[in-house]
Parts: structure tokens; sequence; C-alpha cells
């Protein structure tokens, strides 16, 4: 189904030995992880408060780990003191548990659903503003919140580990820039090509890196930049059509398939280029003229609720027909007494009969040291009852049934999002928080507390759809590194029991020293009162939706169904021309409805710079696009951590580059110059 | 000197002979050329009259020139009517003659000198408003002063022609650029080489064609755009320190020597980066803080006069020594009775016995067809002689003396000025011609008509200095394809009568509809009132130049002799490591003191692109490079011309892109919010 780029390959690394899983995991790894998930919990933690939109960290985070334990291995080396050697299983074992800990920072809510039970916030909302309906921040039931709710999330993305990587064979562009960026730092010396490899891969990071950095100069304020370039015009920025030039989504978009990125783009022509105008013609009829841009009873609403419909359709559909193959599968084995492993196809559709040295030797270790399924189901369902308990206990507005209902539901949603997540690189958790807001609060109802319980039960439900897509990026860089699963598992599990310490700790530590969610100060954490209005909404009740809401979100539900049945029926019956490659992934389909097409230009940038590079020279290609695609993410993801650092220490970009029309252009010079003068 | 790239060789033209001169002048070609001449002279005059900032057509020209016969022989072609084949000396003859003609339009003083004299510009000057300082247009006279006038410096330029291209083998980049598209768009078939060349040159053109209608959308208004980018800065673009994303300089850049390009970045660091700051700090004490940016009582005054003095400097030091090394020539062959002949070395300073086929076969067109310099010397004199005769009749205000004085001082300052633009495509007509009009208004005074005779004499001037280097630009062109200087000097002629007869009719057509100078109306000619301003500041004498203006003028000045004497010591004393080679270009060093670092960084970054080229591939850099800087040049010129098209149509650009520095944007914001809400 998706393309596999098999470089910084396996031949590179025959001669060294893959060390147990036992030693995978060291002490001077767990010291690092610890102090590095100090540093990024910190820096996820302040730009929640401020801006709430936190970049992956997946790619620093690994190549942080690098350069912290190899200088310090070089240190004693030159001590003349002996040392294991560090290989990069050992680097990715520290990447994931950093990755853990701080998606705790991100995933706890302390910026978002948690935030938004406390006093401050709720002051600034209209209505619901009842004891029941408050929870003030301690540290002491958050961190019991955090335990019970994250180790749940942990053992759930176990049994979708061998699903997505190998069966579905997903991309996780994340995950493999991560990883090929961590077989290029271990590389032995004398590998040519990897050597080649490295070199464009660090003036791609460079470039990349230079790039954010100069761009950042230029993004003061909001609208400023060229993270809002009007490419094509005006009015297509409005319709959120230009290209940012983000470099992290052009790199995406060379690593992922031509079919993801044109579905992205068609996904986004068709919503934001004619669904949407659509329906903003019907102001004042379907919904109120009088409501801001974001309010979910307008157009937000339609936005969000056809985007999820999609996704929910394309999601179960692949939930079922997933189950539908389980089943047909173990009869078949039933019948034929086969040997289960053969089940497993790496290849995803093309069923080949040769397989190369680089997956031999990843599925090799993928499946050696597993976790068994039994083991994670058990765990799940313990977890899950410990949960039921403690969470009722310190949310009375939440009954056991509730979370129980929650706990049902979230492996599905994490199912559906795992997998999207692994074909774009976007994770959609927060909009299923949303929507979980949305049903329990008005399940719950207002006077009982509708909005602690609705905020709560996301948070219950977030952290096990987050978790179980930003784990399932570390399993592909585990997958791609030879990291045996088993010292994966260990270090995700110490890192969230890090994340569920650390990040509470620094909330608390903020909220000691500033008015964390007050708008008019320097951390105003602007999504707690999103999500606050959100609970309030639901526990008003369902009336919200905008007119005819209901009835387009049912018909792109059930269109997602159709694409998914159309695309398997000519995948299984007609085998000639091949045409099911053509059929767009309603998923895909689905991202852009929401967010808009700027990322989907960007990768469609992406993957047509390396579509020309094919065709000019297809074995360089193959060799050095992956590179130069992970050089294009690590750089800019990079740039995010003296961004932080620059942001801590208060120091904002100097230079707004704005974008005018003409005739406001024009006003706003009458305005300088009457304002100078 | 200057390096010199020989590219689209002559190689490629082996098989194919050159017409004579008289086959290089056809029916078809002056057809073309007047059609051409009407569309050119009417952009030029449209942008006069709007900003005033013209730029270089060369290449534009010569591609529609191209284009034009290219369809017209192909349609004949088609019909079966045998036709004679298109030459690129015929290109370049309807390319020389276009811009001969619409040159006029811009020296002719339409927008600026000439129409400063008129009632409705002098109604907005304050003093000098009487009938002896205005002069309003007519057809009849300003048809008559062209003619008299610029037919003048035609000839004055045609003893320079062999000085600056052989002796000198200066760069001049457009021409040179003009040349390598002119042999490319003729070269024969089977040529590999050039073909390559062809595809990469296009290549380059049509990007640089799409990123200049791309910059065109962000436009709108002053300071907005790619053209005034703050690549280093607020502070940076304040003083002139910007990269503009110009791919016309980066194009200049890339065929100018490393010298030429070290040495305008090192004059705007002097000047931009220190002296300029410098002076600013003395505002207040050497000059009134109350004066306008643009006022020559201030800042302006500095930079002007001191970049002219040392321009001034410069060129007198090089027409001083040129004499010399006349006369030292002419004594040795007077004593060894050589052939004249062979005191023309082509190869500048190093005395190469071999010489390559190129060069060969472009020397020897070149000297082939010569207008003998008694002829040129002889028409100068006679056509000046009438020109005094004619000019102090139309101008009481000019007595016969002050005419004579500036023939005479015009050659020299026409030397100067096509040396400097050979090296570095930069002619300063224009400012040569405001110290014109200051020393002439200043001499008639304000009582006699000063200000009418300042301008009138800018007109005499102008045209000859402008006309030498725009013509030398022409002449290189010849230089580099064959073309006879003879058909060269009669297109340039015939184009010249044209100019003289289209422009002034262009201009009555534009002032009998529009209120052409009126600053309310869509035509302000900018220009014209900052002439007539210079004007005035002449007649009311000397005593306007701020403190030590002319203490650091006349500092300047002598630096620059002194750079040159330093420069021509080592070449001549010290062979060993050629130690001259890193001595700066005084003319280099001066031009960005009065325009800014902005094209200087330009041209360095082309440049470094050269440089690096070469280090990875010197041949395919020198086989390749000034075919992509042709491109590029080509393609930013050719939009000049869609971009005119969209001007006339009153279509501005869309979006302004602009910069505002932090605090500035939250006030604009703010401000923008309130508008709107």
């Amino acid at each position: 189904m998706e393309e596999e780029y098999d470089h910084f390959g396996e031949k590179a690394f025959r001669n060294m030995s893959v060390p147990p899983w036992t030693k995978q995991i060291t002490i001077r790894a767990l010291v690092t992880s610890f102090v590095l998930s100090i540093i990024f919990s910190f820096i996820v933690c302040k730009i929640i408060f401020t801006t709430g939109i936190v970049p992956s960290f997946n790619i620093a985070a690994g190549f942080m780990g690098f350069v912290a334990i190899k200088s310090y291995t070089k240190l004693l080396n030159k001590c003349g003191l002996l040392q294991q050697p560090f290989t990069r299983q050992e680097n990715t074992v520290i990447q994931t548990c950093v990755i853990a800990s701080s998606g705790i920072a991100f995933n706890s809510g302390i910026g978002s659903h948690l935030l938004a039970m406390s006093q401050i916030v709720a002051s600034q909302v209209n209505g619901g503003n009842t004891p029941i309906n408050m929870k003030n921040f301690s540290l002491g039931w958050v961190i019991v919140f955090l335990f019970v709710v994250s180790f749940v999330g942990l053992f759930s993305s176990v049994p979708l580990r061998k699903l997505m990587i190998l069966k579905y064979n997903l991309t996780y562009p994340s995950g493999t820039a991560t990883a090929i960026l961590m077989n290029s730092l271990h590389t032995p010396k004398g590998a040519k090509l990897a050597k080649k490899q490295v070199v464009l891969l660090f003036k791609s990071f460079c470039g990349s890196f230079c790039f954010a950095c100069f761009e950042w100069f230029f993004s003061a304020g909001e609208g400023c930049g060229f993270s809002s370039f009007p490419t094509f015009g005006l009015q297509a920025l409005q319709q959120k059509f230009y290209f940012d030039f983000s470099c992290t989504y052009i790199g995406v978009g060379m690593i992922s398939s031509k079919m993801v990125n044109i579905s992205l783009l068609l996904g986004s022509i068709i919503s934001w280029g004619a669904l949407w105008p659509w329906i903003e013609q019907k102001k004042g009829i379907w919904y109120s003229q009088d409501l801001p841009h974001s309010s979910l009873y307008g157009m937000q609403g339609y936005r969000i609720f056809v985007a999820i419909a999609m996704m929910l359709g394309d999601g179960l559909y692949h939930c079922i027909s997933m189950l539908l193959q389980v089943v047909y599968n173990l009869r078949l084995q039933h019948l034929n007494k086969q040997d289960s492993s053969s089940s497993i196809n790496p290849k995803g559709d093309d069923p080949i009969s040769t397989m190369d040295y680089d997956n031999q030797r990843r599925i090799e270790y993928f499946l050696k040291d597993q976790i068994p399924t039994w083991v994670a189901c058990t765990g799940y369902i313990a977890l899950a009852i410990i949960s039921i308990f403690t969470v009722s206990h310190i949310f009375p507005q939440l009954k056991w049934y509730h979370i129980l209902v929650a706990y049902l539901i979230a492996p599905v949603i994490a199912f559906c999002n795992a997998y999207g997540c692994g074909l774009t690189d976007w994770s959609l958790a927060s909009n299923y928080g949303k929507i979980a807001i949305i049903l329990f609060s008005s399940w719950v109802g207002l006077t009982n507390g509708g909005i602690v319980a609705g905020l709560a039960s996301c948070g219950v439900m977030l952290s096990i759809i987050s978790t179980a897509s930003d784990l399932m990026q570390d399993f592909k860089t585990g997958y791609l590194t030879l990291t045996s699963p088993r010292s994966m598992f260990l270090s995700q599990a110490l890192g969230t029991a890090m994340g569920c310490i650390i990040s509470p700790m620094i909330f608390w530590a903020f909220i000691k020293v500033y008015p964390i969610g007050d708008p008019e100060g320097s951390y105003p954490a602007p999504y707690a009162q999103v999500y606050r209005g959100i609970a309030l909404l639901g526990a008003n009740g369902f009336s919200f939706l905008p007119k005819h809401c209901l009835e387009l979100a049912i018909i792109s539900f059930f269109s997602a169904v159709v694409i998914d049945i159309i695309r398997d029926i000519l995948m299984h019956c007609e085998t000639k021309y091949r045409l099911y490659r053509f059929v767009p992934n309603p998923m895909c389909l689905a991202i852009p409805f929401y967010i808009g097409g700027n990322f989907a230009i960007d990768m469609c940038i992406g993957n047509l710079i390396v579509y020309l590079w094919e065709k000019k020279n297809k074995i360089q290609a193959r060799d050095y696009a992956p590179a130069v695609a992970s050089g294009l993410i690590c750089g800019d993801s990079l740039w995010s951590i003296p961004a932080a650092g620059l942001s801590l220490k208060k120091i904002t970009p100097p230079i707004c580059m704005k974008f005018l029309s003409a005739s406001m252009n024009s006003k706003v010079d009458n305005f300088l110059s009457g304002g100078n003068s």
C-alpha cells in the first residue's frame, strides 16, 4: 500500500551485532532520557501556555540524545575509560523515552482540558460557573489521574504495532525520518553510499534549519511571515490555499506516496474550493451571521463534523474489514492448520516471493522479543478497571459506566487515528478528544457536572488515541533501527512514568509564578477556553449543530465507506490496469476538510520534487530523496529548540512580513504616515 | 582587466557567412524596428510619467526583434516565398535601432528636465516662477532640439568604441547578455554545446520571468514586495543593506569579475556602513535636522557629491592616463615607424601571443567596416556648431559660450560614464546631468533664466553622456555578434532619428489627454519636480552645500586618484604575487555611495554562485554560467513588457508584502481590527 524506502540499508550495518534488548536500555540512556525529558516537557509546556501549537519533537529528541551520549562517550574515551559502544538501538530507546514523557506534557491536557476545569478559566466563559462544573489543579489528583490514564494508552498501542507496521506497512513519515537520521548517525565508516547520504542529509538539514531561522525573523505577530504567504493570492489564502514554505511538510511529502498527496490536495479542493464556499453562501439562512468565524455553531461546526464523519467512516470501514480478515484468517488457519506467522505479509498488498535483506533483518528483530498480545490485552483490561475506579473517585461527576464506555470506544478510534497518522503524519487525536467532550458533556448534563465530566473523559480518550499514534511513530523508528520491541515498550513505560510526574510538576511551578489562563497575561493558554467552550456546547445538548450539518456529515461518512468499497473491489477484481491505485484515500481526503490545503500543497511540492528527480535519475532519487527529506524535517524541527529558547527569554521576532491587499495597504500607509508625522 | 567569457563561440557559426554590412540593414529590419520603437517608446514614456525608474530594455528589444522577424520569415516560408535568411547581425541591427530610439524617450528629458521647464511644474516649486524661468512644451522646438542634440551624442560615441571594447575589453554586462542571447537564438543546429546552453538559457529565462511575475503580485505600493525585503533586518534595510531578489543583478554579478563585485560591496560598507551613519550623527550640527531625507541640503547632498567626486577622480585619472598612453604610443610610432594598428592589444593588460579563434574573428569584423575617426570628429564638431546656434536660439537664456563649454566637457564625462558602465552595467548619466544643471544654473543666475538654462544644458550634456554608454552596450553586442560597425552606426542613426520624432509625438499625445506633472493625477512625473528643484538650488549659488561636504568630496576625489596610482604602480613593478588584482576599483567603490548596497549584494550572490559552481566543476561553470546569467537578466527584463501592459490597463498588483517592525505591527493590527470591526 505505502511505498517504503530502504535507505541507510542494513547492509551498512552487516558487521555490527545488535545488542540484546536488556543491553539496549542502559543507565546512561536513562539518565540522558530523564534530563532531555525535563527539557522537552518544559518547552512543550511553555508552548502550550502561549500558543498551543506544538510541533513534533521526534527528530529533535533523537538528535539531542545522540549528541549527548556521543559527547559523553567521547569524553570517557579520552579519559581512557573503556565503555560499551553507543548503538542506534540505544539512541532509539532514548528518543522513545523522551517522546513518551514529553508527549504526556501535551496529551495530559494541562494546557487544555485539565486547565479548562479550573476556576480562572471558568470565570471567563459564560455559563456553567457552578462548583460542580469546576475542579482546581492540585498536584495530587493530577499525578494519580495521569498515571492511571496514560498507562492504559500504552498497553492499547501494543497490539496495533504489528498491524500498522508489518501488515499495512504504513510510512509514519516522522518515525521514518527519525530512523533514517538514527541510522545515518550510526553508520559504520566505510559505507560509501551511507556516507554520501549523511552528507546530503546534513546539507538539507542545515538548509532547512537556516531557512527556519530566517523565517523566524519575519514572524512577529499573527498572520506574519512565510507561514501565511498568499502564494496564490489573498482570496486563496482565506480558503487556506497557499504554499507556506514549511520544510517539514515538503519533507513529509517527499517520503509519502503519490496517492496520499493527491488525495490530500483533492480533499482540500473539494472542501475549501467548493463545499465551504457553498455553505458560506447560506450564511444567515443555515446559520446565524453574527457568529465568530471559529464558532462551532457556524462554519467551524460544518468543517469539524463533516471531516470527522469522513474519518470515522474510513476508520470504521478499516476496522471492520480488518476484523473480517482476521476472522477469515483464523478460519483458514483452523482449516489448514497453517503456521500463524505466515499470515504476516510485510509487503502489504503485493505478495512478493523474494524479500530483500533489509526487510528480512528488520522483520526478524521486529518479531524477536515480542510482547505477547495476551499480556497487552490483560494489561489493558486490568488498568482500565483500576482507572474506572480511580477516575470516578477523582471526578464524581463521571460514573463508572461513562468511563467504561470511553474505554470501549477509544481503541477503535485509536486504530483509525494511528492508521491516518501513518499515512500522513497528522494525528487527529485532539479532534477526537473534542468529540468526546461533546458526547460525555451532553450525556452527563450541565446540572450533573457535565463540563468537568466531558473534559475528564476527553483526558481518558485523548491519552489512548494520542499515545497510540505517537508510539506507533516510535515503533516505526524501532522497526527501521532493529530496536527490540521489548526495550521500546520498557522505555516507553519509563518515559510515561517520568512524564506523569514531570509535567504536573512543571505546571505546578508555572501556576505558582504566573496567572496561567489569564487572557491578558503572558500565558493565556488559549486552548483551555476553547475546550471549556466545547464542553459547554455539549452540556447544552446536541441541538447546537448548524442546519443540515448532520445530513452533510452522514453523506460524508458514507462517501468514505463507498470509496473504500470501490477501492477494495477494484483491487481484487481488476488487476490489468491496477485502477485501484487511482482511488483516493478517504482519510487523506478528510484531513484538509478541517485544516485547509496549505500543508497538502507543501506535501505535493515535496512529492513533485521527488517525481522530477526520479524522471532525471531514478536510482539517485531513490538513494538520496529520503535523506534529503529527513534533513528537511529534522532541520525545521530542531529550530524549534532555539526558537523555544528565544521565546523563554521573551525575545520575539523583530520583523513582521505582512500581506495586505492593495486597498488595505494604502489605508495602512496613510495611518502610518499620519501616526509618525 | 576584465574577464571575458567566450560562449556560444564562433566555432558554432564557422560555416555561416557573415553578410556584408549593406545586407545587415534590411527593409524588414527597419519596419520591425519602427514598430518596436513605437511600442518601447510608449512603455518608457508611461513609466517616466508614473515612477521614473526605467529598466534596461536591451535584451527585451533583441528578443522581440527575433520573435517578430522569425515568425514573419516562418510565415513567408510556409507560403513558399523564398526569403533571405534571418541572421544574428540583422537581429542586432533591429535591437540597436530600437534601443537608440527608445533611449531618446528617456534621455530627451520629456519626463524630467524638459517637463521641468513647464508652467505646471514651476507652479509646484517655490521660487523662480518668472516667465524667463519657464518654457512650455511645443512639438516644434522639442523635435528640433532633440535632433541637434541627439546626433552630437551619436558621433561622440564612435571614437570611444575601439577603446572601450578592444583596448579595455570591458564587460558591458547587458550588452554581453544580449549578444549571448542573440548568438544562442541563431546558433545553427548541430552545435551540441550551444544547444545545451540554449536549453539552460531558456530554463533560467523562464525561471527568472516567472519569479519576476510572482514578485509583481506582491508589490502593491511603496516599500512592498521582494524589492524591499529586509533580508538582514530592518536596520540594515534602512542602510540599504539587503538582498532584493533581483534576478537581473544576480545575473549581472555572474558575468562580472570578482573584483568588481568586491569593490561594490566594499564601497557600500564604507559609505552606508560607516560614513553616512557617522555624518547622520552630525544632524543638526552639520546640516539642519528639519530637512526631508531627499534634500540636497542634507544627507542626500553628501551622498551625491562624495560619490560623484570619487567617480570624477577615477574617470579623470583614466582620461589623463589614457591621453598620456596615446601620446607615448604616438611618439613610439614616430620613432619606430611601426604600423599603427599594432598598438591595439585586445587582451588589455596581458600581452598574449596566441589569440583564440573567437577573438580573431570578432576583431576581424569589428575592425572591418570602420567609421574613420576623422569622420566622427568632423561630425561631432560640425553638429556641435549647428547645435550651439540652434540651442541658443531656442533657449535665449543660454549663450553660445555656455553650450560650447558643455560640448567641451561632455566627451570627458561620457568617457568616464561609458567606462563605469562597462564595468558594472550602471549608467550614471543622470547624475552627471544633475551636476550640469547646478553648474549652468549657477553660472547663468536666477535673474537671467538660470533654471531653464540649467535644464537645457542638462539635456545637451545628458544626451552625449547617456548615448555614449547606451550605444557602447550595443557596440559590445555588435562585437560579439560580428555585426559590422557601419551597419550598427547607421541603425543607431536611424533609431535616433525615429526617437527624436516618436518621443515628442507620444509626449504630445499624453499631454493632450492627461495633466502630466500634476502630483494628484495618475501621471505625476516625479523627476520633473526633482530636476526643477536642483536647478533652483544651482541658480541660488553654491553656498547650499552642507557643511564639510566639499572637504569630503575633495578627499574622496583624491582617494580615487591614489587608489588608481597604487594599482598602476603595483601592476608595473610587482609581478610576483600580482597584488594589483586585489586593489579595488574606485568607480565601483563610488557607485554604491549614492545608490546603496542592495544591488552589490545581489551581484555578490551571483558571483558567489559562479564561484561555487567553478569549485565543483570548472569547465561546466565556464560553459554554462554566462548562459544562465543571460537567462536571468533576460527573463527579469522581459517581464517589464507585460508589467507595463498591466500598468497601461491600470491593473495594479493586488497584494502588498509589507515589512513592519514588531512594535509597528501591533499598532497596525490594532488599527486594522479597529477599522474593520
